[in-house]
């Protein structure tokens, strides 16, 4: 026997997708104190083993809160074993000290989740080092290409908008069979400012896939579609894994005219614009605990 | 050398005390991510020893995320030692399983601070399993006492409102040579709802001061006000560490007619009415850490 523990940032086409499978799923009873401090409960649980599926968004500090206080109470139900899917890993970004006097958020706030979980499956951990802070028994999932071949989309190309996602577009273009390059992308780490290296494309008349894990405020991303457009490709389509859209990001890519935005329902969004498609990827995570 | 690190949730008037003392302190720079991740950076810290001052309180997610990054952020400037006041210990009140299902909520979310911190001081921690959770090298201030000393109070009787507040009666009445009783709160732990058994009570012309840890709500100190009025005091005063005041509180402890509400600086609070004394603490929390 199995059971899902889902919590509350599990966004709710992830949620349909869970009912719609022959597993038994609970979904904690919580509420917030007058005071703001979370309370939670998990009823219906017996001695079986647990899947406790969570999104670390929005609000992160809120959801890390409630994913260790699920994780105990689970350990106090005294259940046999207790995997856990992250399907979106907040501060994974900040995974190492880029100045000094900076914590490795990444690594702090996740080093007790292996007390507490017998394998942790995570959609597409920010990094390498952020992925090995949550412990040995982990296992990323990159859905970048189950996304394309679900929707059948047509890549010619596919781009890195910097550094930090060239093992996607390299794996993506391989998956394809087409080639792949990457940007530079460079950040000011005090003022935050980012700025994109002008690059020889060769994505003429080609439609072109942007690879990355997070798109966020979408500056990086709109500079890319731009570079891509005056390269001359026919068509630019970002595939990314966890859309947050946040700030103004919706109004950066509709001014240079992204044709598709193509994502996975790992978070819950506010804003849906027309170019967004979300992809169920359930089935990929489920696949690695259920089997 | 020493250096106070001063978090965000630490009240400007403990701040103030702070600027007073010949210690250096730093408070750390920190922003927020358009999608709502904190980001925090400590300098001017070199390799000495650290105190860090907290108050877990609101919003108390972020600041125990705030705490931990702080935290990571003095390790890896590799600095000595690092003391650790929690001037509001959020959570403190789940302090075990009462139902079945439920987290230990002191105990989880708690457990990695002795990993980092040489010694814990906790203004007023809500309980004895609350503070144990917090590590070995643990002291507990209550300063009842302290403040009613410093303002000159004239007390006759105390009063606990609950059991779990007795030995802080027993403690302030010792120290002020009288006597103290204590009600008894029933709580429906589903409802969340209040009861408290009417007492017979010896306090007729008495000026009686009402101890606890926290007020949050004001639902059972308001009671306690009330059955003293009741009993023929001829004063009421709340003696409270932390005076969280949130909901209706003011209104219901206005209703009630309370003559005084004593409080420490451990908390920033945004409602001043005008029966309410906050008492700095700084000095008793400070002689805890420098000496």
């Amino acid at each position: 026997m199995v059971k899902i523990v889902v919590l509350s940032g599990v966004p709710s086409s992830f949620r349909e997708a869970l009912r719609n499978i022959n597993v038994g799923t609970v979904v904690p009873t919580s509420k917030v104190f007058p005071d703001g401090e979370q309370y939670l409960r998990i009823e219906g649980v017996g001695c079986e083993r647990c899947i406790v599926v969570a999104s670390l968004y929005p609000n992160q500090d809120s959801k890390l809160v409630e994913l260790y206080l699920a994780l105990d109470a689970l350990k106090g139900l005294g259940v046999p074993s207790i995997d856990l899917a992250i399907l979106y890993q907040a501060y994974g970004r900040q995974d190492k000290r880029f100045l000094k006097g900076e914590p490795v958020s990444a690594s702090v706030l996740y080093q007790l989740l292996s007390r507490y979980c017998d394998k942790i499956v995570v959609v597409d951990s920010h990094s390498k080092q952020a992925l090995e802070y949550l412990g040995k028994n982990v296992v990323n999932i990159v859905p970048h290409g189950y996304m394309v071949k679900k929707l059948g989309l047509k890549v010619d190309f596919v781009l890195a908008p910097d550094k930090g996602a060239i093992e996607r577009a390299r794996c993506l273009a391989n998956e394809l069979g087409v080639g792949f390059d990457n940007l530079e992308k460079f950040r000011d780490r005090v003022t935050g400012e980012i700025s994109v290296k002008e690059k020889q494309l060769d994505v003429k008349g080609l439609r072109v896939a942007i690879v990355d894990d997070i798109v966020s405020t979408g500056g990086t991303l709109a500079k890319a579609v731009e570079q891509l457009y005056r390269a001359g490709a026919s068509k630019v389509i970002a595939i990314i894994t966890h859309a947050l859209l946040v700030g103004k990001a919706v109004e950066k890519l509709d001014s240079v005219g992204i044709d598709a935005l193509v994502t996975a329902n790992t978070i819950e969004r506010n804003v849906k614009p027309r170019w967004l498609t979300e992809v169920d990827i359930s089935e990929l995570v489920l696949n690695q605990l259920l089997r």
